[in-house]
């Protein structure tokens, strides 16, 4: 038991996906592949006073300073009796850039309000309270699974802990990226996702038959054009980084291209650089 | 492509378990609960000259400076067409003192020779391997799939990747641990395991009810006691950290005494200390 905690979740790229609705937010979710990023969010949660419930005014969120309101992480606070609870997070990702954000949100804040309410809750437990507030909330439907377990996840079914498996390429890459703008996630999936859908089927087909980062790359650059979700920014620096003996593809869903080792730097871009996070989510230890 | 490269593997401690044979060994293995040490094993492989083929005389496999046979790399090996590779590990773990040290070794082989041999492999297919090949050898039921995963790892179901179901209990505790010998963990593997699996069963039901580091440590130590592999020297070092007013248990399977936070410095005693470390195995990066 503890007054305060910090759990830090991993940002995570989504290379490409295939979406798989369901009536059951825990069946629900996408497969596919992705990034999760030594950048990510540290979310901070501290017990509240009673009288701060702030179940009619909304929950007390603040993103680097400025109150946010994120649908997941209300969800997650009720799930977990923890109306009360203050949440303060930093990151240096933007929001809406295709880094999972909202997704680190709600799955900080699960793992944080855990320790500081005495939850007991298992690790698939807070997972698939927050994947469900994600898919709830429209924001997200595989960033919260990869965001759990780090690395190059593979999300072979869709759904939480206790329906999505999940693989992973072997690797650690530096990553370096750079964001253009917004791209709104809950517009695409809401509407017509077939053909973005077979896109990522075929992706993940391919990807398992040679699980490299080189063909996660080529495969991701293939999904944004097929599924027809490329910028004309994204297109441009891909293009960039073709011509300089490189390759890159886009952040699904953001307006933001990636690429492994220095394939942006050599390309004259001033990218932001992390590596792969080899951990999902983690509690912060006291020491840390 | 590269001619050399590492993967680091952290050590597992496991609390309590359960055997599960099988005729398959990707079904066969434990379940239980473990915490992964950020004490562990490097594995560093190169490839061999074809006329250094040590399939024959076993494979060139060498820890801390000394060769070692280690059925289960050279399984591995096997698996991935490598046996003329040159395993070179380090580790501040002593062997067979419950520290999963040939579970690391097995797999660190499997990332290390993925990279350098391009094996094409994905995560869930070295880690298979590797399980596969621990299981064959008899020195470890479920130290690989927890060794993959990180964290404190709960162990649902026995097997490999496409078995086992893995969970977690959220936390990030520091470690301490106390060595005084080695038990053969062949000996009680292959001797009568009903009473102790009737006692994992039990002690993995408790945990899933209050998943938190204290009633971990507290169902590991009556475990030991009721599978009757408690040693005298542990259950010595177990009573000394409860009159100092923490709590203490036996690492499966070794004469190895462990506790979280001060427990045992508290007590007296001069113990390793370190962190369970949040990640799996992963191969080292370039700039590492």
């Amino acid at each position: 038991m503890t007054d305060e905690a910090t759990a830090f979740v991993p940002g995570h790229i989504t290379g490409f996906f295939s979406a798989h609705p369901a009536d059951d937010p825990s069946a629900a979710g996408s497969r596919g592949a992705g990034i999760t990023l030594s950048h990510g969010v540290d979310v901070r949660v501290r017990r509240g006073d009673a009288r701060d419930d702030h179940d009619e005014s909304g929950p007390a969120v603040a993103l680097n300073g400025d109150a946010v309101e994120i649908d997941a992480v209300g969800a997650v606070l009720r799930e977990l009796d923890a109306t009360d609870a203050v949440v303060t997070a930093e990151t240096p990702l933007p929001l809406g850039a295709g880094f999972g954000v909202s997704g680190a949100l709600a799955l900080g804040t699960a793992y944080a309000v855990n320790a500081v309410y005495d939850a007991r809750q298992t690790e698939n437990g807070l997972v698939g309270i927050a994947h469900r507030a994600e898919v709830e909330a429209g924001t997200g439907l595989g960033d919260v699974v990869a965001q759990a377990r780090g690395g190059l996840p593979i999300r072979l079914d869709p759904g939480g802990p206790d329906h999505g498996r999940l693989d992973g390429v072997p690797a650690s890459p530096r990553v370096e990226y750079v964001t253009f703008g917004s791209v709104s996630t809950e517009a695409v999936l809401s509407g017509d996702t077939d053909a973005l859908t077979a896109a990522g089927e075929r992706a993940l087909a391919d990807l398992r038959e040679d699980p490299t980062t080189e063909r996660f790359v080529a495969l991701s650059r293939r999904f944004a054009s097929e599924a027809d979700l490329l910028t004309d920014r994204v297109a441009e620096a891909v293009a960039d980084v073709r011509d300089a003996g490189g390759d890159a593809a886009m952040a699904m869903l953001g307006d933001t291209v990636f690429a492994f080792g220095d394939g942006l730097s050599a390309a004259g871009y001033d990218p932001a650089v992390c590596s792969v996070h080899a951990a999902g989510a983690t509690l912060r230890s006291e020491s840390d």
